[in-house]
């Protein structure tokens, strides 16, 4: 399938606003990819498609993860997390993209987790960083992504974390997993 | 055995300062328990040995991790983490204290745990408040202690997750749960 005919399916399933953030990350994520030289292509795909479920109700959402068998513990966190394996899910099994770089991209761009691969950590960072993002520390990711991308996602983590905890939202394992695995890295140098 | 015997084996296995503070977390804790209608004697047991082996060093800790079959994965995170489960494993089969209050509120008094009992709980946090300590944000626990043991350990989690973010340190995954069962169940209220 063509990245055209992708994002016409994409721009059909999301409001416009929603559309419009997909083309900034995708613009956003082919930059950093042809920084960091990561496959242009695979950061493309899964950015185009990494909200593809964003426009779901909660209901919808539940429904087809447990329809399809996803990992049950996602419901003992907030919604906001689970448009991202829905979106990895519908792409592999209805759209037949079975490159698991790019579904990987797609079901983690939320939480992030341990031992993320480069286009994971290239569409985890240009969803934050988006030029229309305006949360608080995003211009310091902005900067480390230009450098190092664990850098920045590490950056990024510490100020979903910081966010999470001052909001007195709970906080999704995978994330603390991804946190602590960026910690541990930056250990090794 | 009887407290008095306790507390000298304990100050025999501490250093002067450590076991000053260890007088301290027993009164504080005893106050804890008596104010909100707690076993204080289970209170005043586990106060006194949740230090007794934080004074050993590393390699010693490790070892007795590994001999006695404790959960390895608390060496993936730093050693300060590692004296509680010590401490826990030698009152319940050296000393032969089996009271899994006991035990518990010795075993998790640094990390904290998803589903922490009143003993545990009361601990935790005497071991957090107790007079001479001057953590940011300590008072605010004091207070919260006098009124809700749930409100006052959340606090403390929240302080000790900023806190470890800030020094770009690794958090313990028994921490986040402890953090994410008390919001929820300060939303089920």
């Amino acid at each position: 399938m063509k990245i055209n005919e992708i994002l016409r399916k994409v721009k059909d399933n999301l409001s416009n606003e929603r559309y419009e953030h997909t083309l900034r990350v995708i613009q956003t994520a082919k930059k950093l990819a042809k920084i960091h030289g990561i496959n242009v292509e695979k950061v493309e795909l899964a950015s185009a498609l990494h909200d593809y479920a964003k426009c779901e109700d909660k209901l919808t959402l539940k429904q087809y993860i447990i329809d399809n068998n996803l990992d049950k513990n996602l419901l003992n966190y907030h919604h906001e997390l689970w448009h991202g394996p829905v979106a990895a899910h519908f792409t592999e099994y209805t759209l037949g993209i079975k490159d698991k770089e790019v579904i990987n991209a797609i079901k983690y761009h939320t939480t992030g987790r341990a031992h993320m691969g480069f286009v994971e950590l290239t569409v985890f960072i240009a969803d934050f960083i988006e030029p229309a993002r305006q949360i608080p520390g995003v211009d310091s990711v902005r900067e480390a992504a230009k450098e190092n991308l664990n850098e920045a996602a590490l950056l990024e983590l510490k100020g979903t974390i910081t966010h999470l905890v001052s909001k007195d939202a709970t906080i999704y394992p995978g994330t603390i997993e991804a946190y602590n695995d960026l910690i541990n890295l930056k250990g090794d140098r």
